[in-house]
């Protein structure tokens, strides 16, 4: 089987970004497959990219490589890295973007110190082609993670905040608004097993309270807001047929709670 | 040769849906071949998704793979299905998506319902993900249609207008504006063949009359308008080097008259 | 190796033209690897689609084959060709597509006259199904660029502005503008060496002066411009954690200056 690689930047495709990664790539390792996970990452918005390498990367078939480039602090201090998760292995900086899936498994992280594995004479402004691209090209075609540079003990980690349980109820926040206007929250379903069958149930989001917790957002009235555990795991508020972010006016970053109203 | 199978989807490519698309497949079917044909059917837009399917699909080698997810109704009563026309097999769900290719093509359909195809406890919001990934994997593995499900005798129809003709002319709608802001209308060529030779023609879409059809937009001055058969076999109204949509403000359901002036 | 094509059109993906392509590729073609450059350039806008080619296309491997297609004259006087470029093949409209890049290199061209390679009775309104992508998909299969048509002595030209160097200074335009909001200018690094080292140096463009010319955005402060040769070898102006083109106000085509104050 062909090693494989997936990509995710914010480098939009409008201009010749993603198509002169794909020519590094194909020059080094010119048998690899490539996979385009997105390249609509807001620009510079190293947690959306988090959030994108969090929910699908450790489904992709045992060694896969992800290159991953949503990269603002290029040129300065912050670190180039490969980093491995079980059978997976992933490249890119070291400015949070990998925070989400790092804190969820094992890692393992080797900062890229070995020029050798590199375009000659990098530029300062584009990594994604001087030293990602070619570094992912070079583990497709088998060379070790190891060999890349030397081992680094921490990542960068970027806040992502965390839901807070107590007697009160459970209190979370928007971390992603969809495509689709689906507001999700970060707030695990572990957290909520429990109150979400408590017909007590109060879920208040901006100026909307729902009371209950339904399977999908297809079960509610055409233009109803709906809370159900979305297909990441996590609270998730949509409005059936439309977009919950336009229409509650809720933005990311918002306050969630459930309370059980006695 | 490598099963094929490409992707229709309203996904959106900011998210991560599209990359756990893509995953499930991949695990399933290692060495499968995967082809975008769009990720930006806009959210939720059934007769959008209908309109690319049925002008791209049939187009593609024998045995090849047609998954399509526009599927607002996703966890409801809507079937999950798999449809074979001549040597291509579609899956998705029962919504209308498919009813613009069903209706020039004889069909057969079965509803999904063997969930050994499935992955394991399929979520209620993402069918995508737990059902038609899946499935179309399994196709391209060389499991058969039938081992699917049971055979399903009627699909659920989208209403698209259907033009009218009649002695006073012919009345037909925009169903399609396309990215260069095109105006696609629901008449076929075979309907004006000889309605299009005339030379009293006279062509009514908005506050717009067009006295010819011409053989492309790039015939006439730039800035003006013109009406021709396009290239999906339907009468379109095009501005060269411009855009009809915007410029001539005529929305999608419009309508759109053919008459001959005596 | 199969053989490679790249695709790079103004189609967008919301309509079923990329999927059209696709499948004319593949049904000539079985084998191939397509890899998808950009279906995002604005429509009708050949200079950025000859930006796009210029910085990406020489960078693939050897044999690629590229498809290019924003062909606003579809349909008219305006030829199809092909052009080999050392071991590049591109296929598309003479438009000025390939002006950027065949400027910078010799060239060998064959306007497209054999019907023998394009799909029967060609429409006037989609010669990237009917003509560019059968010929792209029979030059992956072997067939010599010569059997296409016949040798065409000169290629349609668009006109870029070429920078002027003189006692005064340098005087430039900003030629593309970027997905991060960066602007990028048609002044090479080679005009600026000297210049650029030079401590009394001023660069204006728009209402904006900048005294020094960094290695990259980051080095400045969060919010502030930056000038610094990019990763195309040209003069670019960002800023640091922002959108230059919203927040200087600078549109495409403006003036960019640079002169040593004395």
């Amino acid at each position: 089987m062909l090693p494989l690689i997936t990509l995710t930047t914010d480098f939009g495709v409008q201009d010749h970004y993603v198509g002169v990664l794909k020519a590094v790539i194909l020059s080094i390792a010119p048998g690899v497959r490539m996979i385009d996970i997105s390249h609509e990452i807001p620009p510079q918005d190293i947690m959306a990219g988090a959030w994108v390498v969090r929910n699908s990367a450790m489904l992709f078939p045992p060694n896969s490589i992800h290159l991953v480039v949503v990269d603002p602090g290029v040129g300065t201090q912050r670190k180039p890295i490969a980093m491995q998760i079980k059978d997976q292995i992933f490249v890119g900086p070291d400015n949070g973007i990998f925070s989400l899936i790092a804190d969820q498994y094992e890692h393992h992280t080797v900062e890229l110190t070995n020029s050798k594995f590199w375009r000659p004479n990098p530029s300062n402004t584009f990594h994604g082609r001087d030293i990602f691209a070619p570094v992912a090209a070079h583990l497709a075609n088998g060379t070790d993670i190891h060999e890349l540079g030397k081992p680094l003990e921490s990542l960068e980690t970027y806040r992502w905040a965390v839901p807070i349980s107590d007697k009160d109820g459970i209190q979370g926040w928007i971390v992603h608004i969809d495509r689709f206007g689906n507001l999700i929250s970060n707030i695990p379903k572990e957290m909520i097993e429990e109150a979400g069958e408590d017909p007590n149930i109060k879920i208040y989001v901006g100026n909307t309270i729902l009371d209950r917790l339904v399977n999908t957002f297809g079960e509610v009235t055409e233009g109803e807001p709906a809370a159900y555990i979305g297909s990441a795991g996590m609270l998730e508020i949509a409005i059936n047929k439309g977009d919950a972010h336009e229409m509650l006016g809720v933005e990311k970053g918002a306050q969630i709670s459930i309370v059980i109203q006695k």
